[in-house]
């Protein structure tokens, strides 16, 4: 049985410098980088900053767009008052704001911001997800249907 | 100082029927599913399958276009051997081919598909990822830059 997993997530950007100076201002750390390629350890997955171009020939297509807000990443925090500082984080590093935290109609609060490039981020406070021992979010054990 | 971590990956998907089938095709454990949406647990990371105008609504926005390729999911296994399995693993679920695995360049091992709404996965093998004690791929511990 394979063990189902995300190794990592990349970015297409258009401006890799300018990328890297973005995410930085937010407050992430770079954990390795390259001339063409910028690598943040998100606990146990990886996030990777690569040039748009680079990656549709890495991916053998002729072109790859940017962002389009059809493939969504979330961070979850555990308070809404961690929400709304990290949002207010993201836009003083200069991102986006689509969507200021909001108490949701399932119960939790979040917001959405776009980086330099539009790829999107959701921050939120998930009420009915728990927190591993190692912090990890995990959707409630409810029955799966 | 705020752990950096990636909760939840959302793919916007057209339609979710098909979505769920394609991915429980290919392998993949539900670990919860209501009408609107259905998540696996990938490893420590949580995977969303969601409807593309929910998704958007979600978000704020106008609308959200399917999946460009901007934006990749990887997963990284130990050997060439587990790549090429979960490669034909990914095309008899109804995956499109976009780049069959190669030995790349930087010295790794790499094939790239996309799933029925154009998301973006590649299969790989990177010697120079080290396995950590709970199966996490982390880059080697080269000097940060």
């Amino acid at each position: 049985m394979t063990v189902q997993r995300v190794s990592l997530v990349t970015l297409g950007v258009a401006d890799l410098p300018r990328s890297r100076a973005f995410y930085e201002a937010w407050g992430w750390m770079v954990r390795q980088s390259a001339d063409e390629i910028v690598f943040f350890q998100m606990d146990s997955l990886v996030v990777g900053l690569f040039g748009l171009a680079d990656l549709a020939e890495d991916q053998g297509r002729a072109d790859a767009a940017l962002g389009t807000g059809a493939m969504t990443l979330a961070q979850n925090y555990a308070t809404t008052e961690e929400v709304d500082e990290r949002f207010e984080a993201a836009l003083a590093a200069g991102a986006t704001e689509l969507k200021r935290p909001v108490t949701a109609e399932w119960g939790g609060y979040s917001g959405y911001v776009a980086d330099p490039d539009g790829h999107v981020w959701e921050l939120a406070m998930n009420p009915y997800w728990v927190t591993s021992e190692s912090g990890t979010q995990i959707p409630a054990d409810l029955p799966e249907s």
